[in-house]
């Protein structure tokens, strides 16, 4: 049996609480030129004092060797295969889901782009010159008056940052087996949107439409003329996490991938701040709604991926000093990894393993001292595949039943 | 997904080279009666050296408690699963490739024993008195020159060491579902070539013919007067080296079957000497030829099989001598292990993992001093399965796209 459904079938419900901290990024290696980690060097007295009364092992993100992006990486963290088709969430999906919106199974969704095109019809500005938000906010409330009176699909648009927004169709009967409009490069016109399969024919003719009334509406706008759709997607087959773990679970995270990931997973994603110092408040505020907390820290990656491992220390010991206000919290089970390394030598994500820390009155206190990559190899939790981490979540919070009399 | 169908979506090319060096049979075991292993006595400074800048730890060859004879072994290394009856590579085949030859996905191999048998045609030799090799030249000679005129197939016979040679069916419409004919006794006659199946029925009547021919010629000699037939196999379909990985693949290994094994994963085999010094300065020749070097050192295996803790020793310290000249060829990925271990008490193969050393600039330098079985427990690697080692492999020679946005 899958992991995954072993834990479906044992999932019992209690009163704990799971904190489940992702440093994106955080693994990191010692090499010739860089002789210590971010974790080897930052002051992390909170963290270390966490270690000592802890159990330290390493999750392996996708498979050995395999470095994955943010989206597989939190898969696995959440105990699903990313490499298994079902699970992949199209970028639609994940945009419409990262800006909070809610999503049906029967709905479509897909990014845009507002972009310019010059007389000819040809792209000049993918872009559209990355309009100022406020722009945006104010296109993408003409277009959805507009299209309130559009009568063949319940359709809504809604503003992201820049030249980005979102477009949803609710509703049923949809394919989102339909190619990009956005050509992937100037001089030329948009495309039409273009069935894969003779399924989506009737959802690209609609989509094609839509983008024809949208035209209709911005045509003299100076710069903001056209719009181009990417990623049409509908929701990936994933179990939910309150069915699958029997946990409430909400996502804080402060960037529109990570709530998009764990929106599709079935958690629910609560506003909060970019920063560990600013999610922590709003993870107490919310502290009786949910089982589950999945709280993400971006800016770790950030630094390793600028190659900056001075940055990343900086980050680490931000965190370091507004953990004490999340551990006050009391949470029965505390875990914090990555969902991969991005080691500063490579400034870019990695497949090395990632530092584990688990904490629980029942996670057994190894003998580590502190967080470190090269400590954490030595922990009693072992080198485990990041998907199999939410079982040991769910032991650790008593809410496994047992398997067999 | 599999771990090879994943690798085999990521991989891409690049112009590094990776250089793995298996010491058949290195692991070795602690014991009351043998406290120190081979690895833990020998004087290898080199090795040290090179360990103190890489990643340790181990692979497990095919299964917890298996122990794997050489093909399964090296089949692992190479990322397949042995298991798997696919990737069950026959005797014909390994004999075949491990002679240089050249297979097509149509031919047919068998191996073939010259023998001896008396006047009422009873077997009295199963391999002729192990006539030298020059005879079995000779005889292989006569046997190719008079099945030059046989109309019904394309014939190609090969000599081997001393009684052994290799019978090639060129062409197509073959089964391998045919039986030895060697009884595995004697004072019998030799078997008629059994079809396992109907399909392989003509291929057998073939064989039966073929045979025929054979003995015909070879009727008056005073030893090698008959054949035996054992092994028939065609290629297995195992997914290719430069297809599967993107690799150029050179095989370095002094005997036939690890060049079989390769030569069925898609690797060219390179004639090249026995023992390690003479190995290395066939790689240098063949530096540009190729991006992914096997190197194969039988002996410490061999020690090991004769229960020779001194000569296993003795082999590792010739390998340490040597390991400065395949060093100054500077492959970016260095990877050193074994097939499996092969404990001097057990005078035998064994499933203990097998201690690994990956060196990269980017392998995380851990903190592991010498390359022993011990401190390779303690490695950054952790203990994986053998049949994963190719990712890390491709990883740390940059060799795998990310996975996933």
């Amino acid at each position: 049996m899958n992991h995954i459904d072993l834990l479906a079938r044992l999932a019992i419900e209690n009163d704990t609480r799971i904190v489940l901290l992702v440093l994106d990024g955080v693994g990191d290696i010692r090499s010739a030129d860089q002789p210590m980690t971010a974790l080897d060097r930052a002051e992390l007295p909170n963290m270390d004092a966490l270690a000592r009364g802890s159990a330290l092992g390493r999750t392996v993100p996708v498979a050995t060797g395999v470095t994955p992006g943010s989206g597989p990486g939190h898969l696995s963290l959440f105990g699903y295969d990313p490499t298994d088709p079902e699970a992949d969430i199209g970028r639609g999906v994940l945009e419409a889901l990262g800006l909070g919106l809610k999503m049906g199974r029967a709905d479509l969704a897909a990014r845009g782009n507002f972009a310019t095109m010059d007389a000819d019809g040809n792209l000049t500005d993918r872009r559209a010159g990355r309009i100022p938000t406020s722009e945006c906010q104010r296109l993408v409330d003409s277009l959805q008056a507009d299209l309130s009176s559009f009568e063949e699909a319940n359709v809504e648009i809604v503003a992201g940052e820049e030249h980005r927004f979102v477009l949803i169709l609710r509703g049923g009967g949809y394919s989102a087996d339909v190619a990009d409009t956005d050509p992937q490069k100037i001089g030329v016109p948009p495309l039409a949107p273009q069935p894969r399969t003779p399924e989506a024919e009737p959802t690209a003719e609609l989509l094609a439409k839509i983008i024809a009334r949208m035209n209709g509406v911005i045509a003299n706008e100076p710069r903001a003329n056209t719009v181009l759709l990417r990623g049409v997607a509908q929701l990936p087959h994933l179990p939910q996490f309150p069915d699958l773990y029997k946990l409430r679970a909400g996502a804080f995270a402060g960037y529109p991938l990570y709530r998009g990931v764990a929106g599709a997973c079935g958690m629910e994603v609560v506003p909060c701040g970019k920063y560990f110092h600013e999610i922590v408040p709003t993870v107490r505020e919310n502290w009786s709604r949910f089982d589950f907390f999945f709280l993400h820290v971006k800016q770790a990656d950030k630094a390793g991926e600028d190659g900056n491992l001075k940055a990343k220390i900086e980050v680490l010991e931000q965190v370091d000093a507004a953990l004490p206000e999340l551990l006050a919290l009391e949470p029965t089970v505390l875990a914090i990894t990555g969902d991969h390394s991005t080691p500063a030598p490579l400034a870019a994500h990695s497949w090395h393993p990632v530092p584990l820390l688990v904490h629980s009155p029942v996670c057994f206190v190894d003998d580590c001292q502190e967080f470190t990559e090269a400590v954490a190899t030595l922990g009693h939790l072992g080198t485990l595949p990041a998907s199999e981490l939410m079982g040991l979540l769910l032991a650790n919070a008593g809410r496994l039943a047992k398997f067999g009399a």
